[in-house]
C-alpha cells in the first residue's frame, strides 16, 4: 500500500466555508490528522476516518512538528487517502513546507487543497476590502510568530512598507506592532479592525486605531483573532446585515 | 421585495474549489451576476437563476463598474436571492469595495462569502508553500493594474520589502516588476514561479528569476497567470504527484 497525503484546508472556521473538493475528500478519507480548532461539523464529514488532533494553534498543547511529519509518513504506507487538514489555506502560516519535505523524502505522493484563509473570511465579516482601487494595492499576510533563531522584527519592514496589511496570531506582541509600525511612519490614528473568530459564531470586531491597539493587548480572546492594519479598517456605520443571512436562509430552505 | 445580494467568490478555476456555501447559494440565486472567467460548472450551479456577464477581467471587455453596482442595485429589488459571483475572493483584487458601497447607499442587505484565492491555488499547484518558517514570514498580495490617477510604482515600495510576494494580473508589467525589485536591491537570482491556469486544466509553471523574467512578457498565455516571487520558489526535482490525483480518486468513485 502506498497512499497519498492530502495537505487540505479547512478554511476559516465555518463548516460551509470548506471547498466542495475538501468535502469529498473527507468523505473517503481512511485517516484524518486536523489541526486543534478544526470545526467538529468538519471533522464529522469524514465519516469512516480515524481521527487525531495535531495541535498546532497558538498558546495550546500541540504536536511537535517531527513527529507529525513521521505519522504522516507511516499513515500513508497503511492507508489509501491520508488527509491532514489544516486551519484556513496549508500554504499560508500552515508548516505545509515541512510535512511536504517529509513527505517528499520518503518518497510519499501528496496534493495540496487550498482553503479559504481567515484574512479573507475576517475582511467579509466587515464588508471591508483588503485591497481597495486607487489606494491599496498591495495588502501583506504576516505573523510575529518566531520559530527558534528567528529575527523578531524584519517582517515589520515588509509590513509596515504595505498599504494595508493582515497579521496572524498577532494579539500577543499588539503593542510591538503598534510601536514599529508608528515608529516606521505610519500615523497613530491608522484605523485597526480587531475580528475575533471571523466566520463563526460569537464573531466580534472591535476598531481601534494602532496608537490604541497596545490597550487591547490584555484582553482575553475567546477565538483566533486577526488583525487587520489599514487606511480603509475605520468603523463605520453599516446597515445591519447579518454575516449569518446565508445560514439563514439556508437552513429555513433544509427545514422545507 | 427587498432581496440581499451576495459577494460570492467563485474559487481560483477549479469548480471543486467552490465552497459549500457559495454552491448552496448558487443553487438558491434567483440571479447571478458572474465575471467572465467562472467555470461552466460552477454556473450550472445556479440552475434556477437568470445568469449576467459582466466581466472584469484583465485584456477582456468588461461591464463598466457603475453599470454593475446599478444592475445588482435595480436586482435586489426584484429578486430575494442576489449572487455577484467574482473569481478567486471578493475581497482581494475583487473591486467588492465599490459594489459595497452602491448596495449601502442604496439600502440593500448584502454578505461576502469568502472565497480561495488564486495565490493559494498557484502555490498549491506547485507544492510550494508562501510562507516559510523561518525565513518568509511576511507575503505580500499586488497587483501593477492601474486605476485613473493611480501611481503606478508605489505598490512595489510595499513588494520589494516582503520576503515573498505573489503579483495579480502582472504578466504585462513584468519587465518593469524586474527591474523595480532588483533596483530595490532584490539579487537577479530570486527565483520566480509563473503559474498559468492554476488548478484548472492546462495549468503549466515556468520557473525563472527575476533577471530573466523580462525574457517571458511577450510569452502568450492561454489563462490567468500568477507570479510567485521569493526565495523558495526555484525549480525542485519533485516527485510526479499528478495535481489531478484527487479529481481521478474522486471520478472513480462516482463511477462505482
Amino acid at each position: 500500500m502506498s497512499g497519498t497525503v492530502y495537505l487540505v484546508g479547512a478554511g476559516p472556521g465555518a463548516p460551509d466555508l470548506l471547498t466542495l473538493r475538501a468535502a469529498r475528500l473527507l468523505a473517503r478519507a481512511d485517516i484524518v490528522f486536523h489541526d486543534a480548532l478544526v470545526h467538529p461539523q468538519t471533522l464529522a464529514l469524514a465519516e469512516r476516518a480515524e481521527k487525531f488532533a495535531v495541535g498546532k494553534r497558538c498558546g495550546r498543547q500541540s504536536t511537535a512538528q517531527r513527529f507529525i511529519n513521521k505519522r504522516l509518513v507511516d499513515a500513508a504506507a497503511k492507508h489509501a487517502v491520508v488527509i491532514r487538514l489544516k486551519g484556513g489555506d496549508p500554504m499560508l502560516f500552515g508548516r505545509a513546507q515541512e510535512e511536504i519535505a517529509a513527505l517528499e523524502a520518503a518518497g510519499v505522493a501528496y496534493e495540496v487543497v487550498p482553503g479559504v484563509t481567515a484574512a479573507l473570511a475576517a475582511a467579509a465579516q466587515i464588508g471591508t476590502s483588503l485591497t481597495q482601487r486607487g489606494s491599496v494595492r498591495a495588502v501583506t499576510f504576516a505573523t510575529p510568530r518566531v520559530g527558534e533563531g528567528e529575527d523578531a522584527s524584519r517582517w515589520l519592514d515588509a509590513f509596515s512598507a504595505a498599504d494595508a496589511g493582515a497579521v496572524y496570531m498577532g494579539m500577543r506582541e499588539a503593542p510591538a506592532i503598534a510601536h514599529a509600525l508608528i515608529a516606521a511612519g505610519r500615523p497613530p490614528a491608522t484605523p485597526v479592525a480587531i475580528v475575533e473568530n471571523a466566520s463563526i459564531a460569537h464573531a466580534r470586531t472591535h476598531y481601534t486605531t494602532l496608537g490604541a491597539l497596545p490597550s487591547f493587548a490584555d484582553r482575553t480572546f475567546d477565538g483566533p483573532v486577526m488583525l487587520l492594519v489599514g487606511p480603509q479598517f475605520h468603523a463605520r456605520e453599516r446597515r445591519v446585515v447579518p454575516v449569518t443571512a446565508a445560514a439563514a436562509l439556508l437552513a429555513r430552505a433544509q427545514a422545507r
